[in-house]
């Protein structure tokens, strides 16, 4: 059951992306915040994905997240990602959840330059996961929605579980928080080893 | 080699405390920051140690963190315990050490109510650490400075490393900073598996 192949990859190398909190939205949600396009300022290592122009203020019960960055292309359903010490400053308690996943989440209000929507069912913390598409899914013998485990080896060392994200434009990339980032002194482009 | 008692203690259930920036200092040191004496607030789980009425403000080449509790009673030297989270924001470097190994650690000032006084040598991120008296440490047949994992088993899961600080004072828990605690949302009180 075992074989050879396999236990070769017990263990591969991939690289760090530290996610900041950010927005996806929905293109009507979009034209309630803003008087203007959604403009690309840098395209993402997500084939397709681009950092915008546009930036919106968090709001929650407790405090406020300001220049929290839109990201592009507009999707099917609005979702707001940020970190547990992100909910702390908002006074919000979002589960951990993949994208998409949106059932039972929190409420937040996001501020724009044209004005303000609050959205129920849309704030999260994002699972930590690792980005791939099917090839190299198949070349790791990796399926979607599995576990590994990232393993850090440094000062503040550990392991952090994540899950395996397949799809057509996934880019083979690790996207920790940055809470994550921080515990383990990771930053965008160091490269861990990852165990199955 | 490994007999029964060994065995049955490679693992075991401990407290989290988790620890936000503070500061420990000099007598002298203080009189050039308080125009008051140090008085407690509060007293801390570790015997001896408390929390006291005075904080001060960090200030480093790129930002300023306010409300830093000073740590009583007085010590023989000034140390100040940061997060990578507040090491980002002070603009600083400080390397992951135990407390007391400051040489060629960060450079940092503190205000004061009553003065401002810049340490050399004086800021330090903390390691990981379980605290214990001799007596626990023989019972768990650990010594000062073995290294064990803390599990984490929750949405957020996995694994850090800490040292073992034996100390005749030493209340049994776990110290995390803020940064570990938020990235595997864990708070002051919770209980976690510690394996050997």
């Amino acid at each position: 059951m075992f074989g050879r192949k396999e236990k070769e990859q017990e263990k591969f190398i991939a690289t760090v992306a530290v996610s900041n909190r950010h927005v996806h939205l929905k293109e009507e949600v979009f034209k309630q915040l803003f008087d203007e396009p959604l403009s690309m300022k840098r395209p993402l290592n997500q084939v397709g994905e681009f950092a915008s122009m546009q930036t919106v203020t968090l709001k929650g019960p407790k405090g406020e997240i300001p220049n929290v960055r839109v990201i592009g292309p507009f999707r099917k359903y609005n979702q707001v990602e940020v970190s547990r010490s992100d909910a702390i400053i908002l006074g919000i308690d979002p589960p951990v959840r993949q994208s998409g996943d949106l059932e039972e989440s929190e409420t937040i209000t996001l501020i724009g330059s044209k004005g303000e929507v609050t959205l129920e069912n849309a704030c999260i913390q994002a699972e930590r996961h690792i980005h791939m598409n099917a090839r190299k899914a198949s070349e790791l013998n990796l399926k979607h929605e599995d576990l590994v485990k990232i393993k850090v080896e440094n000062d503040k060392g550990g392991m952090m579980e994540a899950f395996v994200k397949v799809s057509d434009n996934g880019y083979f990339e690790i996207h920790l928080d940055k809470d994550d980032a921080n515990a383990f002194m990771l930053k965008t482009g160091d490269e861990v080893e990852v165990e199955r």
